[in-house]
């Protein structure tokens, strides 16, 4: 008996008894089970069972992505289709596509979990699991064309076009020139078969049935580049990796980078330029592990400082980086992810979240989206370190006051004798006795210098010791490790033949400015919302130095408030997170630019009283 | 007594007594007088009176657009923003800005025609002038930003985006990137004072106040691009320029060029780079005309055949060269103009009417919709006489159908022994009596050889003269001109020292073939129609060469219908027309579109009965 036969009899019988017949389907591992009429697709059991398989050709055997696994049980014969859309392998392995297989008996179903469409789950570290909706801007829809002829001269866009919004509600009108440059070639070569990717009401990809439909996620730092290769409708991660920025080659910090853009005749296109190229490289490395084709990204979120959002678009610098510091725009951006010479698929969009102001940017607000969940409902602290220190301060009624500290680069390694970046042989933790000293290095290695988290803790160390006083002078004759060296002070931290590592006086100060300006800028921040530090009730330090510093040893300096420690979460990379969220999810993107109109900006070098504020937090002892 | 005292003065009176102080005003040359209020300005009078002065900025004094002069009577004094408007030989004229000024006494005002609002009158050659209703999809406005400071430290796009949305009804969201690009320097550098032109809801371009809002209309044919700027507000044409077609170097016709991009690697790209590199050469040489700069033209129409549209837009040829001949899109398109390297204003967008097919392009839709009036009530025939020849029969009910005819290049000198392109010293006229020859060239010339209306004009007066056959064969013995040369029949049109300009059989034969391929594709539209060729009430001759044949000799030979002289106009170049009247009516372009949809398409190779109607129609008899 053939499938149609089968259906056919069972419509028959559901013309003539009120009761037709019934089979048991079970859904594994989602572990959904019940009784459905024989007459139903498995796709369509699945949905009346509350299994959300995947199906984006509505249920016509094209799309291929509704494939499940027959466990147990009888069903209805193999189909064309089927045999087109799986692999011999799987064939072998009674794999199905659910919306062309009927059940014939009781069944047991196995659906892999790239077929379920679930919510995604994104996770911050140390942190609940949050669930967001997955709702991509972009729909996407398998399409069979018929091939045009004489009868029917129908061009090529109206032809897709018409099939499109056959099948579709909100219809699409147009098709983005970069596509129609390809579409006659792929239409004919893909033999009339394709997903069309609908943006808005714009056809902005085509790509061959059965490839799928990718994402881009990009945390652009100012030192490093963070991409994340996304499954646009499973949530998926597909890969990720780390570049360095090349922008580095131009200057190490924004300042000099912006200097460099405003001195030389196109340097802030050569800037732009170098980005763009490593993202391109980074994109092609996401590709290449996971054997995928860069033509199959439909959408790109990237997210960053102020600085690095206006150099990565060519924005002007120049008023950004002189008082009153104003940004070229704050608004949240949706352009194509060509204007700036990203190689994704043509007709591509890309996304960039809200700017703050000119020293808080997409970035930290991508921190705030991935954080909402933790700082709804109570007093927060959201920090996140690095040359320039972006805090927010949440109040339980919603309120954000947001601004920006100018901590230097003293914890990346910068300005420091022996400073040197969270590489193998870095001193990364520091443990002073009064008469020995512990210390630490990444991956165990001999030691080739301090890097943030180590001159952090030596600091910290050193004041609890005694070796310096609260004012961060060098306390003389107080350890066995303190050194005049060059008519300076310095207390050597490591010291093997003649090579040795120590911390100067000078070093100190580095320290004591950093960690000033963060302390004066959350102080400010609990002034300004008439907050005591006790009810602070999280501290989330997010971004990789936040992340790995003891919080003893900073809490004990002053540069965080002196809270228990159960308040603080060291939670990784936030900006990420957020940046994957806002890919996924088009309402998130509204919640982003409705959160940057909430925030209450501070400038803080006019704030009043900044100076005395500043000048009192130098001191090296607790809030 | 200030111009404030007064209108205080005005306001007090109106308070005091219900009949307020009125004067007479007269604006010239338009001719509309009338009472108003004293207490109302001279841009309000002229409201009331029925006068459209332009206004951009809602009357502030800021866009200048509104300028005025005294003739007689007494206003107000000068205002500041009058002084920053109007230079030092304006105000020596009294000129005034009518936004500014307010009437003192009855007064005589002469209103220049660049301050009238007025509705664009474009004309096809010989035809009645038609009114199309300025609606262009770009509304500007002049503003004037509040510049930022530390307490208020607005980024430049929600600064320019705030006093937008302010005065502007529909509001603005976003700025294109490309404006962004410029925009902190241009707000600082004009003194926080713009213009900002503004698309949907995008502003897509920025330029100093004072700067006229310009549109560009592009007629691209194979052979030569037609320019014309134009303001977009007035309707006014401020240029018109033609260069020949960079393509042509790549091949002199459509299906050479398409080989070329197909068999070169890179060669579609290299097709497209040199004809956007001779649109960007045009839009220079237009704007050093007009005296202004190509950043400040917001819109582009551009208007071809199919293949010129395909081969601007780098879509593929492949399929459209060959049968079933499937364009890529048909549908109008609306894109970025730098997407294809125009260079204009950053966000300008460039917008090209619907295609009808492979064969009949956006060029054909221009010259219907600048003919639509003509054929609005009555059965016309509309013919573009090119390569290509499109011609479109249009009945009383409004029924459009079109098509396409492989006339040859013969018209365009093309394959005939002694033809030349129409320059000077072509032979445009021919007369042939039973033993003399008369002959015209252009400009008066020395003969250089014979354009297309001269070799037509020859063959129908041979026939005329009895020296060629019904056939198109030479009647032995039959003129003194006739002679035998090679074997072959040659008739000497002209003939000075050694220099000898002929007609020769062969010349004959690609005549009959194109003027058969025009005569059957009117034959077939009349059958389709079921219409007689005595029904035709009008034919539209469009183009270069329809707009300069003698109609007398076309219909002689039966390439047109024999039809009396009057019911034939030739329009010149009504795609041009067309083209301007699409750029400055953004409804327009609805009806191009709802236009197109209406035209039944007819393919002629593979119509039933082609190639017999075709062999009779080589005939060299009337219809």
């Amino acid at each position: 008996m053939t499938n149609q036969d089968q259906i056919k009899q069972n419509q028959a019988m559901d013309d003539n008894t009120p009761s037709e017949t019934t089979v048991h389907i079970v859904f594994e591992p989602v572990g959904r089970r019940g009784e459905v009429p024989a007459s139903v697709s498995l796709l369509e059991a699945a949905r009346r069972l509350g299994v959300e398989l995947t199906s984006i050709c509505g249920g016509v055997g094209i799309c291929g992505r509704c494939k499940v696994r027959v466990v147990s049980g009888q069903v209805s014969e193999l189909t064309v289709p089927e045999r087109e859309a799986l692999s011999q392998q799987e064939l072998e392995q009674n794999f199905r596509l659910a919306c062309m297989a009927y059940p014939l008996s009781n069944c047991q179903i196995s659906v892999p979990s790239e077929s379920l469409s679930t919510p995604m789950r994104t996770q911050v570290e140390g942190m609940e699991e949050a669930e967001t909706a997955i709702a991509p801007p972009v729909r996407t829809l398998a399409v069979a064309l018929d091939p045009p002829s004489l009868d029917r001269p129908l061009a090529d866009a109206e032809n897709l076009l018409q099939v499109v919004n056959r099948s579709c509600d909100t219809p699409a009108d147009s098709i983005d020139l970069g596509v129609l440059q390809e579409l006659p070639h792929q239409l004919r070569a893909w033999d009339w078969r394709c997903q069309a990717h609908i943006r808005g009401n714009e056809i902005v990809a085509v790509t061959p049935v059965g490839a799928p439909p990718l994402g881009l996620a990009v945390d652009l730092g100012s030192t490093k580049i963070a991409g994340y290769l996304v499954d646009l409708y499973s949530g998926h991660m597909l890969a990720a990796q780390g570049i360095t920025n090349p922008q580095t080659s131009y200057g190490e910090d924004i300042v000099s980078r912006i200097t460099y853009a405003e001195r030389n005749s196109g340097g802030a296109h050569r800037l732009q330029q170098v980005v763009v190229e490593g993202i391109n490289q980074l994109i092609g490395e996401l590709c290449a592990k996971a054997g995928t084709d860069r033509q199959h990204i439909l959408e790109v979120v990237i997210v960053g400082n102020t600085a690095m959002h206006h150099l990565l678009l060519r924005l002007p610098t120049h008023q950004l980086a002189r008082s009153p510091f104003i940004p070229a725009v704050v608004s949240d951006l949706d352009i194509r992810a060509r204007d700036i010479g990203l190689a994704v698929a043509p007709g591509a969009h890309l996304y960039i979240p809200p700017n703050i102001a000119g020293y808080v940017g997409a970035d930290h607000v991508a921190v705030l989206i991935a954080t909402a969940q933790a700082w709804s409902e109570s007093t927060t602290l959201v920090i996140d370190i690095g040359t320039n220190t972006e805090i927010s301060l949440i109040t339980p009624e919603g309120a954000i006051t947001s601004l920006s500290c100018a901590s230097g680069p003293a914890f990346e390694g910068y300005h420091i004798k022996y400073g040197v970046r969270a590489t193998t042989g870095a001193i990364e933790r520091v443990q002073i006795t009064p008469d020995r000293v512990f210390y630490k290095t990444i991956d165990d290695a001999t030691p080739v210098g301090i890097c943030g988290s180590g001159i952090l803790d030596a600091v910290a160390q050193l004041r609890l010791a005694g070796v310096l006083g609260e004012n961060g002078t060098f306390q003389r004759d107080s350890h066995p490790h303190l050194h005049r060296v060059d008519n300076q002070w310095e207390f050597i931290l490591a010291e093997r033949n003649e090579y040795v590592i120590t911390v100067t006086q000078q070093d100190v100060r580095e320290i004591q400015l950093a960690k000033a300006a963060i302390q004066t800028g959350i102080e400010v921040l609990l002034r300004e919302n008439r907050v005591s530090a006790d009810q602070i009730a999280k501290v989330l330090l997010a971004g990789a130095f936040g992340s790995y510093i003891d919080i003893g040893n900073a809490v004990a300096i002053g540069m965080l408030p002196a809270l228990p420690l159960e308040r603080f979460s060291q939670i990784g990379n936030a900006a990420g997170v957020g940046a994957r969220q806002l890919l996924l999810s088009e309402p998130l993107r509204k919640t982003a630019q409705a959160l940057r109109s909430r925030v209450h900006f501070i400038e803080l070098a006019p704030y009043p009283g900044f100076g005395k504020i500043f000048a009192r937090n130098c001191r090296l002892s607790p809030h």
